[in-house]
């Protein structure tokens, strides 16, 4: 049973939760993944803590983790791209497997034709400055690009706006700095804050082309290892 | 912590959790509802049993609810209308109190100035069958009315649409069973079935106005529910 370790935040989680779905091959309720969501809405801040401006969300993370496995979930994801920086610590924790949102991007990223090359970066200042793109970027030959200092600041300001509800004012400002980073030479800019694309879900075909959705590649990912699982369990069985 | 008994079906569930966030008044993610959701997929199908044409999801349902207690849920949601059929027989199974959907739209439609009359359901068969809204509406002094037999396979056939990812071709057939029902002389429809809502996400102003989501009017009651234990625990701690 997929355990989905969310509420970071409760809108990403609840628009990753669709997205697992809809990336499942069914005709019916009984096709699709049992899934256990903790959507742990009350997790303090993962940017503001990795910015040393907040509590630490590790504990919380862990109590949620705690009672995912109580329920008894199989393996982890974690829809939140900040919530990352602590993927290891929480691995250290558990004998259950946890997806990497990362690790899902690259995937992607490597499956669409690209032969590496710049790809633009719409997150939290907490995940640019945990570096949790760049490394497993360049594994498959990707480098990083994020905003100028003004554009990453609105950047931020936008993916507030989501948390408090108004999706369409941050739409605006999203659209305009992944504009941006296309227009500085990232043939793809990924939306590696799962708050993005609750904001930027219809985009015109343009920019629909060149934007990845690291919350679609994180469901996408589920649906394998999953799948893989029950492919695998009745042998074991 | 909130518990959601769901995955009747997938996506119904997904949409339920969507609309609990945005139901709840909040600036940022630590003002959400802590939720854990149980989508469990696997549950034989309501409507079929209580046909007598398929096997009882009762254990199913237990087994889901037995892992929200588990997880540390402290009061429970099912949203999936014709899975109240069992609300009391899993009620009696816990000491955790689960919310009502029907008792949610009541409240809705009485809240709604509407002093009686006549009422549409758009439901699964098994919920028509089950009788689940007539009494609990009577109450408010609503009658109920379902569309005639060939009108209720097209709404059974469009749920079954809903469930495998055909959501326009669901909308159409949906839509007109509802205009039916008001120009039958319902001043309300509601739709009784979670995943009916998922179809008729966006509706012209006048049939927007008519149709009542037993979802939306789930996520109210448990924001309003959960608003209250949130109240209430300080002043017992």
């Amino acid at each position: 049973m997929l355990g989905v370790l969310g509420g970071m935040g409760p809108l990403a989680t609840a628009d990753f939760l669709a997205k697992l779905v809809r990336a499942t091959p069914a005709r019916r309720d009984q096709d699709h993944i049992p899934t256990l969501v903790c959507s742990a809405a009350d997790i303090p801040d993962r940017a503001s803590a990795i910015l040393g401006q907040g509590p630490d969300p590790l504990p919380a993370m862990r109590a949620a983790l705690a009672r995912l496995e109580a329920a008894g979930a199989t393996r982890i994801a974690i829809p939140c791209n900040t919530a990352h920086h602590w993927h290891a610590a929480l691995q250290a924790g558990t004998a259950l497997p946890i997806l990497h949102i990362v690790d899902a991007v690259a995937d992607d990223l490597a499956g669409s034709g690209l032969a590496g090359g710049p790809v633009g970066l719409l997150a939290t200042g907490g995940t640019l400055r945990a570096g949790l793109y760049p490394e497993r970027l360049a594994r498959h030959g990707f480098t990083c690009l994020s905003p100028d200092p003004d554009g990453q600041d609105a950047v931020v300001a936008a993916i507030d706006l989501v948390k408090a509800g108004q999706v369409a004012e941050a739409a605006l400002i999203l659209e305009a700095q992944a504009r941006a980073l296309a227009a500085a030479g990232c043939r793809r800019v990924v939306m590696a804050c799962t708050e993005i694309p609750v904001a930027l879900s219809s985009l015109d075909d343009n920019l629909a082309g060149v934007m990845v959705d690291a919350t679609e590649a994180l469901a996408r990912a589920c649906v394998a290892a999953c799948r893989a699982d029950a492919v695998v369990l009745p042998l074991v069985a």
